[in-house]
């Protein structure tokens, strides 16, 4: 997070003054209080023009507590239906595949509703008789509004292509209902060009012909997995950043690396902070600082390519930052 | 299909007398009838020791139709919940992932839950304001069986590792109710060494390091994603074989390759039989014929390595059936 918020600082021209203010949540905060995000915090963070979130989880954390009651309340709360999620292999970076697959595409994910949405329960809890359900949830203004933005992206691309993946054949209720609405959506946008994929045979093509994606759109979950894939085929978590976008501006919008929390190396100055500085790129960007995120990016394309033996987070930080300032 | 009773003809014993029946479903009989799967026909099959599934499918029926009527209403009735899918790279085979990774895991995918239960509805149908659910149902009985089933696998091979595969920091109501059970049923398997992924760092783990998988249990939804990266890491969809297994015996078990039908390359004589006739492998050691089920799988490991130049269907299934009875 240091390292994000001094690229920030070197991006921005002289004359703009950067306020931040520090949230201390997570895992320390919720052993000391109890709290994961109580709506005090929420009240404040509404009045910040958008959100830097680092990685959160702690293994001393049960399962689900931080996710629901802190990252996914965030996005719900704030209606971050697009959430963004570029995937590029950055010149010089290895992938795990072989050949030198050309990728660059960008998934946009559902993000406040599906299987996400927190619905469902328990029966005869915690017995051999136990019961329970998950519903997801999926709405035609939902859905709508996500693919539009989708067509939208693809549009200004220079393949203009876009995707849908979902599983219409086996979740017909709400594959059907996306599907009809991409359909719809689809005639406003001619010069777009569009496929559907079922979610398994699109993580066989993100392996074999990952070159074929220009944009993707996609449910919550369906983009959770995809997306992870796509950090793994284009070299890995460490580089991956997100956006959780709410185009109104009605609500601040939140930039976190896709990867979650390393407790386990935490002040040992090893993890690589490019997905946060990316991550600080796509604020930047939302924000409409355009040439200060793209020079973020030029930055780390422009480091990745000279990267040699191992340095510290810091390290790290300042070669980018430098960049950034040159 | 023709291949893989050729090959299945080839490794019975001379003196076990095979009988089969021939099923017309899928697109055609639909076409022509409006049928997927009469009762009398479920009847039928009913009578017989196992099921050899070709694959079905085709882009004149409208999505969900054959899945849900045909293949799913299978496993359903024949409460098929041990769907059994290996992962293995054969010696000679090509994957897409840059090295020589040695693969060599099984997947356990549960059959007859989750969100495939086919629960769920739509509200203003077809309207701006339609709502769509899904339902996944998950009881402490069905996980109990499968993840019985995986653990079982686990003890008896070498490596006795077992992998849950979920997503219980969101999906919290199912997710806990399989960890539990999953922690649970371990107490009975001291010798199994267990670990847990979310299903978006299993696909990391697919494509990064796929050696550290040995058997992996995992719910309807993940375990048909996960299976299709299974088989695009090691050689692709033409080599992923799979059975739909009832262990009581009280229904047949049903065998098909993982990939879908190719309506376009139909007739031509140029589809891959080898996952057919690697599911005949599965189809007969579930029967017990455990040499014979090594002996065809002998064959393609042979067969495989030593591929060049393009063969036909029916040149692939001779070779096979001629090293099968060699
Ligand atoms: C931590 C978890 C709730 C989250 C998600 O599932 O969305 C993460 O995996 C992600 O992709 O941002
Ligand atoms: C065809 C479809 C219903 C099926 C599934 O989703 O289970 C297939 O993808 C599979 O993996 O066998």
């Amino acid at each position: 997070m240091a390292e994000g918020l001094k690229v920030l600082g070197a991006a921005l021209p002289a004359d703009v003054k950067l306020e931040t203010t520090e949230f201390d949540l997570g895992a320390r905060r919720y052993h000391r209080t109890g709290e994961t995000l109580p709506d005090s915090v929420l009240a404040e963070l509404k009045a910040h023009d958008a959100i830097l979130l680092g990685a959160i989880g702690d293994p001393s954390v049960p399962s689900g507590v931080l996710e629901r009651g802190l990252l996914l309340k965030l996005r719900f709360a704030f209606d971050h239906h697009i959430n963004l999620r570029p995937g590029r292999l950055f010149p010089g970076v290895r992938s795990p595949l072989a050949g030198d697959p050309k990728i660059d595409f960008v998934v946009v994910r559902e993000g406040t509703e599906g299987p996400y949405v927190g619905n469902g329960g328990t029966l005869r809890t915690g017995t051999e008789h136990e019961v329970a359900t998950e519903v997801s949830l999926n709405t035609a203004y939902g859905i709508e509004r996500v693919v539009r933005d989708a067509y939208r992206r693809a549009q200004a691309r220079p393949r203009k292509k876009l995707t849908l993946v979902h599983k219409n054949n086996v979740l017909v209720h709400a594959g059907h209902l996306w599907t009809r609405i991409f359909e719809q959506v689809g005639r406003e946008f001619p010069e777009v060009t569009t496929d559907y994929l079922h979610v398994d045979a699109a993580t066989i093509f993100f392996v074999t012909q990952p070159e074929r994606f220009d944009v993707i759109v996609t449910d919550n979950l369906f983009g959770d997995i995809l997306t992870d894939l796509a950090a793994a085929v284009t070299g890995g978590i460490g580089l991956a950043a997100s956006g959780n976008i709410n185009p109104s501006g009605a609500f601040p919008s939140m930039f976190e690396p896709v990867h979650g929390s390393a407790p386990d190396i935490a002040g040992q100055g090893k993890a690589d902070p490019t997905a946060t500085v990316l991550s600080v790129a796509m604020l930047l960007d939302h924000l409409g600082y355009h040439a200060e995120a793209a020079r973020i990016e030029d930055a780390v394309a422009a480091d990745l390519t000279g990267r040699t033996g191992t340095r510290t987070t810091t390290q790290v930080g300042d070669a980018l930052a430098a960049r950034v300032s040159a």
